[in-house]
């Protein structure tokens, strides 16, 4: 299929190679080129612009946030104005629900169909072509869309026709992941803190009754204070939790627990750790029981 | 082995039966003298007072409260007084960690030996010699019990000589499930209230990030608002976060997450739902979101 | 002074009295014109569009929010294309920090002054000339806006020349006075539920340590569950206290008890009180602790 | 009158000293004795034991928690053995709810009075004859008291009969300064990051908004980050706060802003902050907005 792929950071470069791998001709775009030029070996075609995508059937975006997405594709329109009617914009980002709105607002207009298709995974299953997809929108688009989710992930949810609820979706259970690691770095610095051994507390919890794989990988990090590999910065994780107040706000749901995570992550970035990655969350917790000194590694 | 069992409650009752079955000699008390004469049949000696247990080798405790331990135990200092040295008091309920280090101090003065091994699992999991059970207290104490744990348990972790880190574990633990319903609770009330389908939100998020048993079973019970069969009413549950926070508080250890948990808890109990299961702690959440008039079932 | 005054809301309308009362040519624009039309007969000239006051040495502007700033004066920039050079907008409402920094910079390129001065009062200090002003922006344009100062408020406190400064204040004060009713209601339903007077217990606090004038007005209210007149609307008070978020966030300052309070207020808004007096954000706290049947008045 | 005084700290002692002043004839006692012989050269009769006052017509205690009373006057039930029917115990501390109705129980049983009259004031206030007093309990009892309330406060607030409730009027207003020192830390905290002068912020707020004398005091102390002298150290905050959220889970009201208090105080302990003056309180939310070096003075 002729595949537009626009953004090609930690998630979207794997991405694009499996694309590719798969037999897929991917025209591919990003705003540092030398990037895209990596993926030229592969057999992609480098673009100058996004606009350079128009000839695709399927256009998939994978920029870092909302305001990447005003800049590149809303401001005068370009990329919708490029594109042919019929054309689909697969949008796999994590972006707020206002904008996934409008995002299809302006391509239904344009006889175009916006399918939102965020991905759960880290870069590793990326690569590995493990990701989870939860795709909503026009239901002609999901199904032309099908060939490239079967190159990407181990599976999709489909959820109906409105392109938002599949952001919603990504923001609510991103706030469970963020949740699971604010409520064991509690844990965790009371258990240190009144004499226990975090690596057997931790050991015990994923043992008996959080036997799940995030529990798995993220619960020893915790305990042994270790915040690399960067799967997802600090940074990322303030903005997706950004994204799900200002929804819940618009929606009058009181989220006491998400405010909670909002708080400690403006302690985090207040002291430095927008880089960390997103199990760093905890060191808030340790820190606040009195735990490591701030300038610590 | 000759065994008294005190406190034939929910979870006590399965846990007695199983003892027996695995030939184990059992006398058994109970306030409710009627729930102990149930178990004769199967072979219990039904005692009059907790004293009575005074010849076992083991006297196993499963009471409600640090209240009931006060008042049927230590007040006069009499169940102390009729053990004879060496014996062991296997305590097994979820008690507070200053009730568990005055009971390893009075029955070291005894010359006995105090083992905590609070217990995870619903009363199915009794039943089922599926329990998980963390034990801490003198090695000799705990190796004398492993019969018992055998029969009672599917696995027993052993923590060091303290018996009050097995409390601490198990507040720290119970913490991680009860913020986990919170948090699920307010991810549902938030899906819900923005369009989506609760139970096709808690199946994706279950086969996604969270596939963890807990998740399995809770997670529907909150998609469907169902707080039945109660395993742990809340009334429980707020005993045990109290208990948490105390320890915290003593530790300086702040948990902002516990104390969402605790406010949700006063809620719940303010507007009569002290018996419901745990999973209606989810309820608050979905209330204060607008759904739910306040006198449904 | 020839003025411009864009906005006669609760504030805006005895704010342009008041400048007309004192002997300054004012012309009004409001959306709804009958309200403009009230002013005629003491001697305002109404204009059909805010564009109309062009003339003016000074335009105050009294909108209700960012958006309708958005609307009304930024989209195809009419305002800022219609005012001279060395015109002074002086903007008083309570707008986002961003906002105000982007109004400040248009101006600035069309060589007109920006002034930034949100009002402390409710209407009937605005009737009555008691309103307290926070201004920031040029000196040169502050000192021109001295005359209608005086005519509007008690005292005005200035700041430094960069306008959003004032905004800030206003946000961040804003919040002192939420974060006293929300504390206030919280210790009410304490009171109120362990058997004590609420109108005995508030009286006590004012005439012992807290006896500010805003706790003489408010106390009562809460004791009394009197959310009227309504000065102040939750839909206002949830705006302004999501504006002192973003700019809590974007310069991470992490917030707690704005976020207890923006929690409650999605509650609120989510039982249908958002037209009550800021005074029932305390309604939740007595709810939550089990006061007053969902649906009383 | 004949008074006996027990807990000469920095509140009884210039209490016991206007005693004196006023022409009463007290006896004094101290643990640590060589404070209650600073007094004998005014006149006071030093005791060796609680029990030697027992010819008082009035004992009041002025102790620092439940534990020294438990430790003091219940255990062994000596202090209630020595007096005579008709003493009257007029308890000034700030206790739990739970202990001032067990004190208000035994006194009963013995045919003795009991009093709850807890104080408002800094130690200045004490010493200058300034403080607020909230009294509760049998009428004769608070009548006999009224030349004592005289000689110690500028003005005395009578409830009912139900000794505890001057206890609860107490927390509950103890939590409400410091809910305000919290709040004005988060305001102060968002002030100085986002440029803003923390003085002149605090200024305005309280020469408009709040203007009350408790303002006044402690604002400035937290725009200065200067937390002495130590009036009230955060180590009795804590105390307070910890006896408010016990009342509150019994009486189930939730009440978030008293957690957000709690959960900074248990930063401030683990951070060695226990002998810093409640505006100490204020810190956290600057230290966790990135300011002040953690082990800057």
């Amino acid at each position: 299929m002729k595949v537009g792929f626009i953004g090609l950071g930690k998630m979207g470069f794997p991405m694009a190679t499996n694309l590719l791998a798969a037999g897929h001709r991917v025209t591919v775009y990003n705003r540092t080129k030398s990037r895209a030029d990596e993926l030229a070996a592969q057999g992609a075609i480098v673009a100058d612009n996004p606009e350079d995508c128009h000839d695709s059937l399927v256009v998939i975006t994978m920029l870092s946030d909302d305001h990447a997405y005003e800049e590149l594709l809303l401001s005068n329109n370009k990329l919708v104005d490029a594109l042919l009617p019929k054309t689909i914009h697969l949008c796999m980002s994590t972006i707020s629900v206002a904008l996934s709105e409008k995002l299809a607002e302006v391509h239904a207009k344009a006889d175009q169909i916006y399918v939102a298709a965020p991905v759960f995974g880290r870069p590793e299953s990326a690569s590995a072509r493990k990701l989870l997809i939860v795709a909503a929108g026009p239901k002609n688009g999901i199904d032309s869309c099908s060939p490239l989710f079967e190159a990407l992930a181990r599976k999709t949810f489909v959820l109906g026709s409105t392109a938002a609820q599949a952001n919603l979706v990504k923001l609510a259970s991103n706030f469970l992941l963020f949740a699971m690691i604010e409520t064991l770095g509690e844990a965790v610095a009371f258990a240190r803190k009144t004499g226990l051994d975090p690596n057997e507390f931790v050991n015990i919890v994923t043992e008996t009754i959080f036997d799940s794989g995030a529990h798995r990988v993220i619960g020893p990090m915790i305990a042994q204070a270790k915040y690399e590999p960067v799967a997802f910065p600090l940074s990322m994780v303030l903005k997706d939790v950004g994204l799900l107040l200002l929804a819940a706000e618009h929606a009058a749901v009181p989220m006491p627990v998400a405010n909670v995570i909002h708080d400690q992550l403006s302690t985090a970035i207040a002291r430095g750790y927008q880089n960390l990655d997103e199990t760093a969350l905890s060191r808030i917790a340790a820190e606040n029981a009195g735990f490591f000194a701030k300038n610590e590694p």
